[in-house]
């Protein structure tokens, strides 16, 4: 049995910088959450190729919650990297900052995690190499990751909830 | 105190149609997830406004899991309506379908729920009508809400576990 | 001899909605009339493609009247179903509503007559099924499509006004 | 009274080239005839603004029959001009020819007659110069203007059959 | 050895006509940079497969000067033709006019050389035919080419400054 | 007299990844220079926004050489960041690479040098922060600003060659 190989994170890191142009937003001339979707899904679809080596589809996003509106004309940045690698699939970390760039002034718009699955030519899918963390959020971000993997797999209707074991620590609920 | 005005699911009811081209697609010609988010986004916000009648901005997306790759060509049919309003807050359910007109055939894609806040003109939160719902679906629709509401105020931070009792009894987690 | 198989106009019915932005609109904050005939012809060809279980192409467009201006922010809905069926070719009928979501006002734009042809694999011509109108809106359209055909053959050049004997009664001129 | 201007068709040339990308194609690579018309309302557009100085909002759209299919990477020509002004509106005639370029091979597509109303800042229909023709083809399309004229007025249900003179001795019936 | 064809600047004429939407637009109003030099490549690139009759890419751009700002809904005119051809290479010259065309009010914007490749099928590159300049302007134009073209050289560190006799009579700098 | 502010190149440095999509290609797959061309744009306005924190416009472009060709499915970054500050002006150097993220195989493609100049409230020139190099590489580039400046005003017809100093040491042209 072969060993797999393994990846750092800021193997796939990807920093993409976007312009809000006037279809971007809607009558309020804010940016329309789906655009920023849209841009979230790209910058990570590349993070997670790039840990993988493989063409890559999303397989899921988890709950983002938008706190600042983003406004016509301010520059938006979104940062990604890969955060845990399970056997095909992969959960990749985004992170959004605006910036009104004229005043200098950068605020916090939201962070989310994609999960992606790595697919071969005959688009099925494909083994990824496994992920060692460096850093200490790098740490936090892995182990965080199996919880989130089972709340996900529960709201898919895959697990049942008392099998989650990592979820059911973060919810502090005791038996 | 004036009482809050009325309204069914049904008349904030949205069908939107989208064909997919060729720049929605990666490079195995499957439609893109950020594509579809912003199409989901845009068939929800318009049922957030028809339910409102105010401007609206999205608060947030629940865990989405994308189940079959829908391809280039392909017809995808995205169905909204309003699911339960809270004070100036609605939650959006989107069904979305995918066709491959030619060949008849039809299949399920994913569904989600977007949240939306109505703004008043100067973009100030603004209270918004209650739901009454109809069907059976529609009440369990509704039901659900504040379940999904307490996961999403967990999952930001925003609520503890241990207050979420609707969230609990999902969870099946006896104390 | 083969009989052709029938189908009703309802099976090849399309809604499909539309959010104006702002690169759809002239510097009067108007919608282009061109983007509204590109989404006239996508929901359009895609009742086509429903009714015929084929691909098909434009053939020809009749005489569009623009009624009223839509603005820029406004929700605008497109129907479409096929009226009748020649042998490769259907009519297919648009009507387009704009609405403007935060008042809830609703108004007619326009309506208009697209007529397709199916293409097989090769791209020739192939024959599609019949309509069998079921409502008397439906028998209406049915009814008057082959006095439509007789006009589109007339300014195409292919077709003697003097054989053209239902578009000679609706223009009520005996001789 | 003040006498109204005159200008020639020429004055209102306009020549638009444009190159089919995939985006404008369906999934046989021939261009949308959406898309063809979306360009063909922009170039008509700009000619009735160089003929009336205002801007401009199309009021209608004659039968446009579609010939032969546009392919993926065609460069597209469209020539447009003002072939006769009414009182605010106006008549502009387009001609569309395809080229496949490395082989040089050009073919016509369609022409088409598209009616714009010219408007002043208030947004109130405005008058506009007269056209005085100078080659036989554009005496031949401003004499052809009146017909046309008549026709579009009673598919818009606006003039009866029986009053449409010049329409009646087009289609050769006598009374 | 085979003569190469021969062929006119005129035959290989292009007029492209572009109407500035929001989305061209900064924040400013003005249209970018960026969108101007799509469309430039755009018009140039169509010209250069006009005269080598084969498929061809953007091999270099010399030095832009940008000099009056180009407003939302102003019309642009670019007008390219091939100015000489190399041997697989040819130079093609772009004049750039914008036109507010509701006040009629026309003017300059710039003016560029774009280099392109011709290809053959296998992506090699393939001899085109030599230009024979008529008008006084394209012998000017043909002539200054040879110099443009070593001081592209020069900046792409493929030729040496002292090698470039043309250019330096240019510059006016006797040794 | 007021001292100007001093900042480095790093403040001003952006990072834009873009994902080649079939929109942007030819019809040989290749990515447009165009389309290239209009990220160039961006990503340098926002580092000269970021050095200026004023709006921007684009002054000039300088000769630009595409290398190697980029293809369909390539994840294009772009790096910019302002090299030297004139006094409205800023010059800003731009590093294209592409990938091929499966394979991994990354390839530099060009670089460039644009300029801007950044506008007050009432779009008139305003001075900006002058450069302070810190690192080799980026006092090369400040050095090198002023011949470049030089080149460009003459190709502009704004500077004598003979009064261009530091461009003719550079040509390494002895008088």
């Amino acid at each position: 049995m072969s060993k797999r190989k393994k990846k750092h994170p800021r193997e796939s890191a990807v920093n993409m910088t976007e312009f809000v142009l006037p279809n971007d937003t809607n009558t309020l001339n804010n940016l329309m959450g789906g655009r920023l979707m849209h841009w979230m899904d790209i910058v990570s679809a590349i993070a997670a190729q790039r840990h993988s080596n493989h063409l890559v589809v999303t397989a899921s996003v988890d709950n983002i919650s938008f706190k600042n509106s983003i406004q016509l004309g301010n520059v938006v940045t979104l940062k990604a990297k890969v955060t845990r690698a399970f056997n095909s699939s992969m959960e990749v970390r985004i992170d959004v900052e605006a910036e009104d760039v004229p005043s200098g002034k950068k605020f916090e718009s939201n962070s989310a995690f994609f999960t992606f699955v790595a697919l071969d030519d005959k688009e099925n899918p494909v083994a990824v190499p496994v992920i060692e963390p460096e850093t200490e959020e790098e740490i936090a971000l892995y182990d965080g990751a199996l919880r989130r993997r089972q709340l996900r797999l529960i709201l898919a209707g895959r697990m049942k909830p008392n099998d989650a074991k990592e979820l059911k620590s973060f919810f502090d609920l005791k038996p």
